[in-house]
């Protein structure tokens, strides 16, 4: 199979290197052009970004010329695809101009609730990639926009999926921690960071108790009906590093067993397991045991940063039910997400 | 007025050394003899200790010699009283016998559930100080046990106290995010410390989901009738120094507004204020509206440790409240709550 | 005594948050206005700083309008003096602009290496302030400048200056281990600092080899002969929040024992000691014998953050000495240093 | 070829478990055994030992028991070399008594600076191999004990040894900024580690300080001749979690432009290379030309944990140099030291 060219818009970013890393000897995809501000642009990437990530940038990487973002580059690379991690205050008329031709796969929150974008978390909802096809028909563009939730929603909707499929929900009420490089790299000062805890992040509870209901809804004639449940949220910055760390108090609409919800977690797949994408994880969930897991340090690269790991399951009573779980952020909650979608709908033959 | 004498039991810990701090210059109290453990009797305190906070031992309090717990020292410093920041394996005889002959004020567990104990927050529930009667009746003592609360439940009943009497309280679902003191100097190692949080402290989700239904419960006939709510915690420990955060979901029995929420909170007075206790914070809540606050590092030290702080108050629909609140996990939460009931206890003419 | 008026340049930093904590119930000073970059100008302070030191701002202060930095608030609101923290790239002209009016006390780097310009260190080169006469004669100014050095220079310099003294320098090799929050409160991303340590602060090395030789230089006939010995110096960020760490490698002109080097240490006293200025630690230097101090978080508040903490001593061979030092880099480095010389000005009658 | 059987004493601890990392999928090397003391003993090695590594134990050494550590172990499981990382105390006894039988590789202090036994590091001093035979005559052991140095001097000889063989070495002052995993899992609190430095390493000044002469010495006639030179070091913990950053000032005997310094630190390699050992770094040292370079986070892993980064190079004056070097303190300075060192002993017939 011929890989397809990809643009990677924003590409010095945080999530722009865990593009370019997760790109990096892709079965299907090729790195063709990298894009970013004017600030970047002319640039070779190696001087263009600060690399946050340990190791060297790959050295063709870091010799490539950093393009303006401009729809000129579909044409003049040959673009099949290009996956989005720019800014949401400019994403709206950029990304809408890509889309026109090529199909644009984004982190950004800019298209997220709009009711004709698919919100995707592959091994949740494959299916609302149909909105696709409603989406080119409203908007007569050649490409389109798949969108991927925000990096705390993903960890969330992941293991939330098989208790609603099985128990119901009724309500979910999320205290986060999120990792420092969610705020990008120079998001969070040290002076902030360190014996301390940020009990706020802009923008950001309000996108998690949204972003799940869309996510969770159901696809129905063109359209997606928001699930049923009440999300309450509380975010807060701590200084790991890397991996949102989320406190979930759950209750459901059917009672259950805490060895009935360890089974409908650990029982889990989806679509891209069966379809054995290259970038999903098997399994997708995973329930620690120990008394002390999961740990962001230890569990974030489970399943190369794509698997979810829950612990710490315990029941209050009837329909109440308490879970700690872990996810990546810049991987499972951004750029790998994206990646795992194009390839769901690479198989979906929507590339 | 003549200071009372007063010994400190497990002197050499971090709680020991907030006694000390908090003692040293106190109008009511002064320190008469430090005891330890046969690891630290016999040496200098200032040997003994590993002194953990900022700036020196005071001079007199390093040149005392650290004496064997036991009941001998009673006579021997003419002691009046004893604050105990013993480990709970040993309390059960070591506070029992002392309470034979003195008042005992105790950070420990060990008593803390026993019906004809007081387990006092002297803002929260001053009046259970009257179980000493019964407790003295039942067990013929000469002394008595008083005991606070673990460290994470005094944060916790502070804020809830006027929200459960104003609007009446069905549940509270509560995320904490916990500083490393509260584990002891040696209590988690930096390894585990470091670009993480642990997701788990052994025994503390248990306290903190009985311990706040026994100090909101109703004095009656001498005895204590629990609080009504369930309350349901996930308590995490992460990379500050001292300062325990709190996110807390709250059903109210009635509803409510947000304005109200905060005008019961900043109006909350109680019996330490009244009374102008030495260490009693005025006010004893602090409710910031800045968005990223409170804040460990920076909020901690409010009324000198002893403020409760909070911040981030939403109302998410009909009864549902979150907010976010923060005390010092060794001064309002271990030695300076013991210091406060014993100063109202004095008061209340039960020394 | 009648308080001086003094404003403050650039009073919303860091080091400018540290001017107001130091200058709050001075004996000799009264903050009558806070100036700031049109950014900050005409904001109450407290809206136009983010106040990073643990507690509240002082209320007065809090609610104080921010001011333009410009020589017009010299008479408007009839200034003595003035403290600067302004950055180095506009200090030139505005220093200088002040300085023909009114005494500039200055952090910044602009002028400290000016011949004519005081580099003062009060307990360590006060009679450098004499240079005050001629920089007045060469420059027609009615005011003067004295600048302080560099956050780092100035730990270095107390401890070397009663080695110097007694045992002559031929070098010295100084590897520091400096605090985040001397970059300023977004100085230092909170990426780069957790699990990690930079070895690279801009500019600082060339400070740390430069400065101490002026300060430590001789004043004879109107100017400043530099000290005669070497330093070589590299300089690291790590993750404490205050408090500069420094190990140091010395070579001495004549041989020592360690015990007359810590007599030295010990014993040193000068003006700003015998003029029992308000701000002056006693004594400056501290020498713990702790084999594992002195340590950031323990030691840098010694003395109101004015002292220097010196510890781990030991001689490897003729004339080579190595000790680790301590010094709170934004007081005793920064605004402490400055309000400390300005008492000794005072006290010469210079202001 | 047939891989060797190994054991690995005192697997439980940080380097047990990076030589359980490095064994995995050797070429050479099998691992037959884990043994660690009676409080592991009889345990799966799941349950012994507290993996502090990302990501989970391979299965098949989390399943196996881990055996009481005995020379009965030899026997048992036919091994024909074994690795030891057993603390200092009981070194003595356990590793002659392993040696009398098999060639032991040990990370241990207790041994190295013996005169028959080699201290290797094995792209420095390859040739102290031949020390072997010298011990073996001495000793009359069947086995032989070869060691690799302190983790800190392993760093800092990698260097240093292309700079003596073209400069000559006079003296080096080495400040360390060591991580917290050089401590053992449990061996530095959070307490001590966050906010703050810890200016002191038990016993670790004197290792960095004589270890290097005897690595650095000529190998003549059976024994070895200590190199001339000195060093004098000043050891820190910081809070970083792998890695040992130094800072060097180096005074060579030769005067030298930095290119040439360069120019000798890229260009080295070594007996390692040449053999292509399979752990051999290539190159073994890396100059990274950034200002902020080496930083323990980014370059640590670098050469799979096995190179050296140095950065940093500037000369003060005539001879005078000073550098920044990084290496990783549990495989460079540890695990991975031992293994390259077996590597090398086996294709030297050793084994």
């Amino acid at each position: 199979m011929k890989k397809l060219n990809v643009g990677v818009l924003g590409a010095t970013g945080m999530v722009g290197q865990r593009f370019i890393e997760g790109l990096e000897h892709h079965p299907y995809f090729k790195i063709a052009c990298l894009a970013a501000s004017d600030r970047s642009a002319g640039k070779p990437y190696r001087e263009a970004a600060k690399w946050y990530l340990a190791g060297d940038i790959p050295k063709h990487v870091g010799d490539m010329k950093v393009e303006l973002i401009g729809t000129g580059i579909i044409d003049e690379f040959d673009l099949d695809i290009v996956f989005s991690a720019i800014p949401s205050s400019v994403a709206k008329e950029v990304e809408g101009s890509f889309a026109e031709q090529v199909p644009v796969y984004s982190n950004t929150k800019t298209y997220r609730m709009e009711s004709d974008v698919p919100l995707v978390v592959a091994d949740v909802n494959p299916h609302h990639l149909d909105l696709v096809k409603v989406q080119k028909e409203n908007r007569g563009w050649n490409g389109h926009i798949v969108t991927n939730p925000n990096c705390s929603t993903i960890g969330l909707v992941v293991p939330l999926k098989p208790i609603l499929d099985e128990f119901g929900l009724e309500w979910v009420n999320v205290c986060t921690m999120q990792a420092l490089s969610g705020a990008g790299y120079d998001g969070v000062p040290s002076m902030a960071a360190v014996d301390n805890v940020i009990p706020f992040i802009g923008g950001e509870e309000e996108k998690v108790e949204l972003e799940p209901l869309k996510i969770l809804g159901k696809m129905e004639s063109g359209r997606v009906e928001d699930a049923g449940f009440q999300v309450f949220a509380s975010c807060n910055r701590v200084a790991s590093l890397d991996g949102h760390l989320k406190s979930m108090f759950i209750g459901t609409r059917d009672d259950f067993d805490i060895e009935d919800i360890v089974a409908v977690l650990q029982n889990y797949t989806s679509v891209p397991q069966e379809l054995k994408l290259p970038t999903a994880p098997i399994p997708p969930i995973i329930v620690r045991e120990e008394d002390d897991r999961p740990q962001p340090r230890l569990d974030r690269d489970a399943g190369r940063g794509m698997a979810v790991t829950v612990g710490r399951l315990r029941k209050k009573s009837e329909k109440k039910l308490k879970l700690t779980c872990l996810s990546h952020n810049t991987i499972r909650g951004a750029a790998g997400a994206s990646i795992l979608n194009a390839e769901l709908a690479l198989k979906e033959k929507l590339l």
